[in-house]
């Protein structure tokens, strides 16, 4: 934590709440200006940073465990999605209003999160203002071993780590603010709430897949910069996207594929591989949806049960619309 | 950038606005879910997160190009108090509404001084609310060697690297709103929005101070915060404290003095040393202005002229007010 926070018995309640971590990696933890790490030499530090904004990644009044396990989750699965181990993060933190009941729920969900993946909060910084979480997340990598989202090849297969659309019926859920009465709701609802960054599927792929990405902006947006990235065209086989029984209880089948397709926040993995992966890849639990084409042009093109159809339009969400 | 700056021409804008920086040690720069980059095994990196928010650290409307100095300018500034080499940075950019002339501006404001100390932007974030700007900076120490807040010895004595309390005063003209005649008003606005991080003076002292931070909160403040982290007191000799002459033109000794005590915003370095250090820190131009006292209730007290003094009960300023 930075000097700012050092000053009244509000700063020093925040300061307790996140100098929980012991960082026994760390040169030198919270504190100081500054933190202090050495990097094993034979590995790579991979970085992330990512924001959640109160009205625009979750809701007003959303609950601060949640607030704080979607923001480390979600800033988690960018190092998943390069293959690495993560190690530590940083937090800036603005906060409306001093509120110790606040701070505590919001600290111990960012603990809870942490501490299941056994990282270490080594910095922050807390000011005063709208609602804003931004975390930066490190990870690390053998050396020169990382996975991005521009190597895929002509003649890849596809696969996902698991079922998509769930986190976009979560945000449904929550944002009609009714009380969730039946497990499935429970469940749709912790997948947009606390998502689960796919860390071990990550490093259990890297070597194994050619490109990956998590899917954060909904499965047609993120194949797209999947294709962008790697120069290439990919075709889905719409029946084989997975989804959840209990999507399937909470709306129709439609609404479960558009959910997929464009809903966003799953945090999936989305990966490509040559076809002499596939096996090793199914007994990782991956699913297979189609295949990557030479085609430079970017595009996207969907079967259904083998028979060509249209893909919508519009692809994902855009936070300036 | 991660993926969700991909979707639309506000989002390409902006990608390419920040994708200039070549970043060419860095094994993957910006353009993939995380950088990656392989420090040399001889250091350590040091890492801190720094928020700036609209109406607590700038007013609104201020220029864009400044926000962006402020920005980095005072983040900067972490590193330079550990006595490190700033590396890289990360920026997480929270907007109330995409403007391509604002973008812009801001672009050009943070490139300029990332030039000045040949830093790369290596990812962001970018999304939609109030405006907000997070960023996390990097430096190299050699393994071990770094400026801690925490290690000041008894009757070890007391350094700034320049003049205090500029920053203040130019706070006050940018509130004021008139138009800046004078070059003394230009420079105090100047002072406090593009702040000079004291890098080469924190690498200079890295072998020669007992102790350092920055001053971001006011002199009293953090020489408080460097009491509380060493477990010492210390005396202040307030004539020694330097006052520019733009600040004494702009308003009288005592607005100044005030100004210098708890302003904050001038990062300068603040640093103690053991007295046969002094001629090599006078060298390098630091301000003697006090020493460290054996007692460990972390009290500041002052003279002036070699007469005790009171100090003021409030010291800098509370972000939670």
């Amino acid at each position: 934590m930075n000097s700012r926070l050092r000053k009244s018995r509000e700063f020093d309640l925040i300061t307790s709440l996140f100098s929980k971590s012991r960082a026994p990696s760390f040169d030198l933890g919270i504190g100081d200006d500054a933190a202090v790490f050495s990097p094993p030499s034979n590995q790579s530090l991979v970085l992330s940073i990512d924001t959640s904004v109160e009205g625009r990644h979750f809701p007003a009044g959303f609950p601060p465990e949640f607030i704080a396990k979607r923001a480390l989750g979600s800033a988690l699965s960018d190092i998943a999605a390069m293959g690495a181990q993560p190690h530590h993060f940083t937090i800036a933190l603005t906060l409306p209003e001093f509120d110790t009941v606040w701070c505590e729920r919001f600290s111990t969900g960012l603990y809870d999160l942490a501490e299941q993946f056994n990282i270490s909060l080594v910095g922050g910084d807390t000011t005063k203002g709208p609602l804003t979480i931004s975390i930066q997340v490190h990870g690390l990598v053998d050396k020169g071993n990382y996975l991005t989202r521009s190597s895929a090849s002509p003649a890849d297969l596809i696969f996902v780590s698991g079922c998509l659309g769930d986190a976009h019926a979560g945000l449904l859920l929550a944002l009609e603010g009714k009380e969730l009465t039946e497990p499935y709701q429970q469940a749709l609802f912790e997948s947009f709430a606390s998502p689960t960054p796919q860390i071990a599927l990550g490093m259990a792929v890297n070597g194994l897949a050619s490109s990956a990405l998590d899917v954060s902006d909904g499965l047609l947006a993120d194949l797209e910069h999947l294709c962008c990235a790697s120069g290439l065209s990919a075709e889905l086989e719409l029946s084989a996207v997975p989804l959840s029984d209990d999507l399937l209880k909470y709306r129709d089948y439609d609404f479960a594929m558009q959910a997929a397709l464009n809903g966003g926040d799953d945090y999936q993995l989305l990966i490509t591989a040559s076809s002499d992966k596939r096996q090793r890849l199914l007994e990782l639990g991956f699913i297979e949806i189609g295949a990557m084409l030479a085609d430079e042009g970017s595009v996207l093109s969907a079967k259904l049960n083998g028979e060509s159809v249209a893909l919508p339009e519009k692809r994902g969400f855009d936070h300036f619309e």
